[in-house]
Parts: structure tokens; sequence; C-alpha cells
């Protein structure tokens, strides 16, 4: 994260103006601070005070629709054998591939597995595999540092309010995947005009090709756009479940990957098969849940404590040592793709209390993570917002 | 390999008997001496000399018929990617498999897979894979030292006349499998008691079960035994080609196995995928061949010295730096498996030039290792035997 001294509000001086302004009048009073806005990356917001027009440059975040067209699918439990080639190439053999979005999430229902199309190209069809039909692209807040923003939390809960909610007020259903290092959004490449409609007036947007970023308006898009006109339904509240589990999110350097190797092999190929002298786990509540990705080169890993005591300690890192995470899975039959607002229906009551959340979606259930120490409140919240779905 | 210090042949002392003795004479003389041959692992041979009959302690070599009932199978080239699962399993997990024995080589042609039958229940029935329909002993010759004779040589030169010749003559069809360890020749299970009867007048031969070696004698197993009735066809020559890889035969601590995993995953399984920026193999006539194998915990690798590139160099390790070995690949068509004489062929007159040589039998052809610096005279050999194959 890139620290910055602009705060997001700087006011740059009153104007004694008790009046609206007209388009004309408004890029008149702008004209002056145009240099600064591209120098700092901001935006001007006028606003009316009782002493006349405040004028600030309001510092806002960048939103960036990265270069990576999506995929997701689902391998089958038993299916994963005959995927054991492509998968371990695309994990460990980054010569070999041009695959540089990848995410593997296994869970007691299935694998899920997201990836760029040059990744998904090594995916042989199969009964064992599971497409689901649209291109997504992941959107990713670059946070420019918030001086004024007292929130220490971190994760899915910094872009509930921006991000999240108005998407779903938008009806635009999305896919999170949180990893140790940012979380991205994906959305349905069709749906990117209302996205971009949706988000400009909070975001500066920007579009990567190629490496390089353009911004992105939404006059821009505007010939796709079509906002999504479905009424909203009642909004459903999904079932959760807590394991007992207790969870780590870490990363590691990427050239280190190979020295896990056999035993990211063996937890995420040969968990589920017997284990010379192994005892099976204690507790039958815990659920299993695994994800890895390497996207960009960046590895991130989530695993509960029990599959981490198989990994050498000095090896993998976290970002403040001992940080513990419960899940909350939500979903009680498979969520589907196409409803929206799961994740905000989360993610709201957690920004609203400042907890910090990861959120991983996978092909049947959506899992959010939270701190140790919050499950007790984040569990009466839930509890809380059953008997009142309507909030 | 223990060295001992008794000699082959240990003269106890001269007796004037200058007539063939009976049965009951031979145990009479014998009889003080047993406890001294069971002490030394020893025969005793009687001759008769001028000045009446020489009794000799015979040191002999060991025989050990390991506990591993084996198959040979073969999967062919585009259908690794459905093995690998239980390949990656059989080669790093250790823990989670009960195989000890596996060897897995890749010619131009397949992958040649021998393994114990724990391991064997690992591949799934396919149509990729051809099983040899026998059960295969592996037999192991341990040298127990041997002052009287002065061959350095190593490999299956050293039981190309004690061990090769002699079951090539009684048409037991023999399976070679050289590591960086030792030489394990395999032979059917139901030729088991024509191999004993064949070796025991030179070796002690050892069973092995349960990791506790017992004594075989020939009558143990007389009641199956039937001699090879077939006669001998005459000999066919086979074509052979040299060509210009020079290979290594190497190993390494198993504990530093998960160390080079990536990379050994990469040469065994992604080798003929096309990697980023790779220029193509050079030389043309290079044939691909990497072997690997892990038996009893001992890991022995053989590749080609451009495979050998890709790996870490301090964690292989060869017997002398720098040795460098040279492909007599036999067969022009796939040999099968019911032809004698074709590992005697070669490695007698090996034997007969006291040169070197490891052997690997693979599903399609077999493949002799000899020195580099041996490599114009092993050529000029099998070049006169073409000419002369009834020698």
């Amino acid at each position: 994260m890139v620290l910055q001294t602009l705060p997001q509000y700087l006011c740059i001086g009153d104007v004694d103006m008790r009046c609206l302004l007209s388009n004309a009048q408004e890029a008149l009073i702008q004209t002056p601070f145009k240099h600064l806005c591209k120098l700092y990356n901001a935006k001007i917001r006028l606003s009316l005070t009782k002493y006349g027009v405040s004028i600030a440059l309001f510092r806002t975040m960048d939103l960036h629709i990265l270069d990576h067209r999506l995929r997701v699918t689902s391998i089958c439990k038993n299916g994963l054998v005959n995927f054991t080639h492509p998968l371990i190439k695309l994990i460990f053999l980054r010569k070999r591939t041009r695959c540089k979005f990848f995410s593997l999430t296994e869970t007691p229902e299935n694998f899920t597995v997201v990836l760029d199309e040059e990744g998904f190209k090594e995916l042989q069809p199969s009964e064992h595999l599971q497409v689901e039909s649209s291109v997504w692209l992941p959107l990713n807040v670059i946070s420019n540092g918030n001086a004024s923003n007292s929130s220490q939390a971190v994760g899915v809960t910094k872009i509930a309010k921006s991000v999240i909610a108005p998407l779903a007020q938008q009806h635009v259903s999305v896919f999170m995947l949180s990893t140790y290092q940012t979380d991205f959004i994906l959305v349905r490449e069709k749906d990117l005009a209302v996205v971009i409609h949706t988000l400009e007036e909070e975001f500066n947007i920007y579009r990567e090709v190629g490496g390089e970023y353009s911004a992105v308006l939404s006059q821009d898009v505007r010939n796709g756009f079509q906002k999504n006109g479905k009424e909203a339904p009642q909004p459903t509240v999904h079932p959760v479940l807590i394991p007992p589990n207790q969870f780590c999110v870490m990363s590691l350097d990427p050239d280190t990957l190979p020295a896990i190797a056999t035993t990211l092999i063996d937890a995420l190929f040969y968990s589920s098969s017997p284990k010379e002298g192994a005892l099976p786990s204690q507790d039958l509540d815990c659920i299993k849940f695994f994800s890895f990705s390497l996207i960009d080169g960046y590895v991130s890993l989530v695993m509960d404590t029990e599959a981490q005591r198989q990994f050498p300690a000095d090896l993998l890192f976290t970002s403040s040592s001992g940080e513990l995470w419960r899940m909350v899975r939500i979903g009680g039959q498979p969520l589907g793709f196409d409803e929206c607002g799961i994740v905000a229906q989360i993610s709201q009551p957690l920004a609203d209390s400042d907890i910090s959340a990861y959120y991983i979606s996978t092909f049947s259930f959506d899992h959010a993570l939270v701190p140790e120490e919050d499950i007790v409140s984040v569990t009466e919240m839930l509890q809380q917002h059953r008997k009142e779905p309507a909030c």
C-alpha cells in the first residue's frame, strides 16, 4: 500500500456564492484547479455552504479493472485425479504456462478453480469439470492512503460500502476472492458498463491493457450500457455455518514455492487419501477448506491450523504472528451465480462494526473469514440479522 | 558394500587321498569345517589334485530374492496426464503409500513403470496402461568383497558371467534394472525354481520375507521346479542405436527429494510440453531417456546432461565427479518379454573386456550405459559381434 499524505478532503477555499451554479460556472471555477487535480489524481467537489461554495479536491480511490478474462470452474471431488497434471503445471511450473491468474479452493463440496483464459486452456473438458458460462473480470480497489479514515479493518470490510453495496443495489452479481494481498471483486464482463457507471462517482477507474492503465469513463462504455433492470427480489437470508476450525491467511515468496511443493501437493491433492499412522481429525465438525492462489506472481494461502502444521514455519508468513480467523460459511443450498447482494448482506454489518473480513466465494458457497476474537459478536450480529431480514 | 577380508578361495589344507570320494566320505571330511562355513558364510569345495584332495572354503556371493512382487507396466506418452496423480504420490508422498519398489523410465516410446503390488494398486486400469501379465521378483547380488577379483567394473558387468549367462542358458527371461546403488535382476515368479536351481552352485541364496532373510535351497522349491525345456533358438542379433547424449547416473538423499520436487516433476511430466523462451534441443539425434527409481528408500536417477543442468548441482551426487555414460539402445522393434539372452548378448562381451555397464530394460527396448571413454571400443565390439552372431 502506497501511503500518500493528501487527505480525503482538501479544502482549497470558500467562495461567497449563495446560489446554485450552472455547469458553465462550475467549469469556470474548476479550471484553475485542473492541474492540481491531475497531479493528485483527485476530483473537484463543489458544495454549497452557508458561506458560499466550498471547493474541495476530493481524493477518490482508484479502481482497477485488471487485464484478466477469468473463468470460474469446479472440479468434483473424485475428478481431481484427472486434473492433477494441468493443476500442478499451473501452480508450480510458471515457465511452462502463460496463466497469470490462478486460484484453487478446496471445500467439502468440490474444488473451485478460477483462472484466466490461458490457464483455462489447460483444463480438458470432462464430466468432472463444471464451467460457469460467463467471462468474469477482476476489479481491484487501490487504496491511496486515507488519513482521515480511522478504520484499520482489512479485507472486504474496506470495500463493503464503496463497492459491494452499490453493485448489489444495481443487481450486479459479484464473485469475491480475497487473498493475502488484496480483495478481487469479480464481475461478469457483460455487467462492466453497469459497474463502471455505478462506481465512477466514487472511484477513478482504470482499465489495464497489456500492463498499461488507462482511465475509463462511463461514456466510453455507454454504448454497451444497460442498467440491470430487474426488480430487487426480497433478499434471501441464507443459513450460515460456523465451523470450529481456526484459519490462517498467509503468503510466501514465490521463489520459495518449490521448497513447499511436496507439502502443498500433499495438502491440495492427497488430503482425502489415508496417511500411514495418521489419526483422523479429532473434531468432526471442522470443515475442509484450503485455498491457494497465484495471481500476477503473488502467492496467497488460506488453510486451517491443522493443515498449517504440515508446512515449514519459516517460509510462510502472515501479517501479524498468530493471527487466526474463523469462518462463516454462507449458504445451505449451493448459491449459484445469479443472486445479488449475498456479499453485501454479510459485509455491510461487518463494515458497520469495523470488523475485518476476508471473503472467498466458491462454486457452491461463500465464505467469510473474521478475526477469531470477533466471532462471538459476528455470530450475534448474524442472529440479529436473521430476525430482521429486511434491514 | 561391506568389505570383508576373506578371499574367494581359502585353502585349508591338503589331504593325501588319490581317489574319488563317496558322499559319506565327503561329509566326513566336511564335518570339522561346518562351523567355519557358517561363520564365514562359505561353502566347502573338495577337488582332486595330484597330491590328493584340496579342501577349499569357497567364498560364494549371496543372492537375495527380495520381498517385492513386481509388475512391469507401460503408460503411453499421451496417457501420462491421467497417471500424474498416482505417480506423484508414489514418488514424493511416502507417507501415503506402502509402495517400496518404484521405478519410472521415460523413453521416446512410452513410460515404463515397474512397481510392487502396493504401488500397482494405485494405477487405475486404463486404455493408456499396458501391464505385462507376470509377477516379477527382483534378485540382487550382494558382493561380499572379493579380494582375488581384480575387476573394478561395476554394474551388470559384475554379474554377467555368474547370473546373466547361466540364466540365459536356462532360457530364463530377465528384466534388468540397474540403479545407482545396485543392479536388480527381475525374473518371473514362475521361473523361480529354475533360477534357484541354476544359481545355487555359485551363490548362497536367501529369500527375504518381512525383512528377514532365510537361506533357500533348491530342494525347497523342487516341487515347483520345471526346467525350461524350450530349445534354444538361434540367438537374434538386435540392431543397436547409439545416440550422442551423455548420461549421468546419480542419487540423492531421499530427505532432500522435496527440494528437487518441482524440477523432477517438470522433467518427468512436462518435458514434452513447450517451455517459454526455451530453444529446442540442438541435437536431433539425441533420444529422450530419463529414469527415476525409489527402491527401499534409495533414490536413483539416470538422465542426460541437458536434463541434469536443470537440477541444483549441490543435491545430486554421483560416484565420481563428472562420470559420464553413453547409451547403447538394443532393439529395432520392441523386444517383448519372452526372448532370453538379450542382456547376455551385450553384457558378456563387456565383461570379457571388463567394461562397466548399467543396464535398464524398459517395456519396448533395452538400454546399456557404458563409460563415455569406452564407447568407441564398445561400438567396434558390437560391430564385430554382428558379423559373428553365433559366438
